[in-house]
């Protein structure tokens, strides 16, 4: 089986075999047609032939291709460029274009029922009934969504920042989190905001993400600033989560950065599932295993055993 | 003397005797080097030729060129495109270019003190000392600052619209409002928040201010969600011109559409300022005319007269 995981900065394949035995894996430049650029079918076969290069392409009879953003025009877009490669590189079997989604929520669990919750660039939740996807809330972009994301994170802790350099918020260490990360020299507290705002101005919103692990670090050291926004993040996920309705007997996948870093969100996150009585709580690591675990169930027509999920996901014992 | 506010989609132009009688106004596309694309100097001048059609030019004794986006690296480059306008129309006395904040300060007041607060597409607060721009506050843009402006109002509103939409947020007419502003027609409630998406994504996040009017609306007919957004834009508005620490003495010119457009953003801020003993509130609706009376304060050396300024600015009658 082959599943990818098509990002949008990276394209991750894995090639297993029936019993969950990963026997390659490649990786390419990220597919999102919406961020990524470049020819989406190209990063698929790029990825897809470093993960063959040491297998016989015969013995391939099927597999899942996972993308963010393939949902409305993109998704026609992705099935199109996912038929291309596999027909380029000479596979056999189906090549089945899914979402992110799906492929994140399989890489937590072998079962077709449960929730998803994702935070990483962005952050949504998903429920999934029969293997199909019943529900699913937020996951909006960095301008009108991804509450409790890592841009959401990032925006809000530059905004506390730019407060506490003109005296509308209170003091914070943020201040020279933010001056490090873009490299800001000295200056006064005008010419440090003006300076921020250019650097701030000068990378794609989705990439102020990159803001959110130091003020995850800045609540750590017990910043009140800080804290304040990883628990309204860690609030607004659970939120979502509520929102999609999950059944408290069936597992959530969580996702994402945000969610599989340790820190303040994270921890939040678990505390407020074990508040809500939610028993079986799973990560996602591994997209393209995911994706594969996919392929498996689609090629044997039944639920993947829990120890070959485990095995192809890289969790150390099966669970729920 | 010549008087000209430059703003990011129109640059306006006045042209007015000694006395405060406009003699000529003149219109043309935006001027600031960051959102308005196109040739400054050009747009300076096709604003000036028009106001100056009717006019001898050898009779302008100077004038005052404002622009919003003009600090940091945008002084430089507005300073030359105003020097080669003034040059190429062949102008006598000094084109002096000022910030655009200096320019709505003059338009609602011929006092050298006192505090402007500007909601428009962007929101700040700034005190003016002697005629110098002492201390400001806010004013960062649409991603990371402008609190209580139209786009925080608009940009707030959609996120409300999308929370509604997939069940995290209260049910709201904005939703309705939203779909109209947008021409999105009947669908579910996920396609209606992939359409909005779409169409929010496709316009300039600047562009999203064009919002705010309708959640004005909303609010008067007594929309919960509306109401809750436009108490907070007001409540940030207040917060931000408290920062500057108005002097309560000495006037506050109101500027920009969101507090200029009777709503309840702009009650609500007269409220606070009558709770706060700030005597004294102006309006500044014509920057163009402000920059003319700056003109004049400079070139006679003086405060210009109150009935002047009145005259000039459209104020009826001269207070403060």
């Amino acid at each position: 089986m082959v599943g990818v995981d098509a990002g949008a900065t990276t394209t991750r394949c894995v090639v297993a075999t029936v019993d969950g035995t990963i026997v390659g894996r490649g990786a390419a430049g990220g597919a999102n047609h919406n961020s990524s650029g470049g020819d989406i079918a190209e990063r698929l076969k790029a990825a897809m032939s470093q993960a063959l290069s040491d297998i016989d392409r015969r013995a391939v009879a099927g597999g899942i291709l996972g993308a963010a953003g393939s949902s409305g025009a993109g998704r026609a877009i992705f099935g199109t460029a996912s038929a291309v490669a596999w027909r380029d590189l000479d596979l056999s079997g189906d090549a089945v274009p899914v979402t992110d989604l799906e492929v994140a929520f399989a890489a937590g669990t072998a079962g077709t029922d449960g929730v998803l919750l994702l935070s990483g660039t962005g952050a949504l939740a998903a429920r999934f009934a029969a293997g199909e996807l019943a529900r699913r809330c937020d996951g909006y972009g960095w301008l009108l969504g991804d509450e409790g994301s890592a841009v959401w994170i990032g925006v809000r802790a530059l905004r506390a920042v730019l407060a506490a350099l003109d005296g509308r918020g209170a003091p914070t260490v943020l201040v020279d989190a933010a001056k490090e990360l873009f490299a800001i020299g000295p200056g006064s507290a005008e010419e440090t905001a003006q300076a921020l705002l250019t650097a701030a101005f000068a990378c794609p919103p989705a990439a102020l993400g990159s803001f959110a692990p130091r003020v995850d670090v800045a609540a750590e050291q017990g910043d009140p600033v800080a804290r304040r926004i990883t628990t309204a993040a860690a609030a607004k996920l659970l939120h979502t989560l509520d929102t999609v309705e999950p059944d408290p007997g069936q597992p959530v996948v969580l996702a994402g950065s945000v969610l599989l870093s340790p820190g303040p969100v994270a921890r939040a996150v678990h505390a407020g599932l074990t508040r809500r009585d939610i028993g079986t709580v799973r990560t996602a690591r591994d997209g393209a295993a995911g994706a594969a675990a996919l392929a498996l169930a689609r090629l044997t027509g039944a639920a993947v055993r829990p120890d070959v999920h485990a095995r192809l996901t890289g969790h150390e014992r099966p669970r729920g």
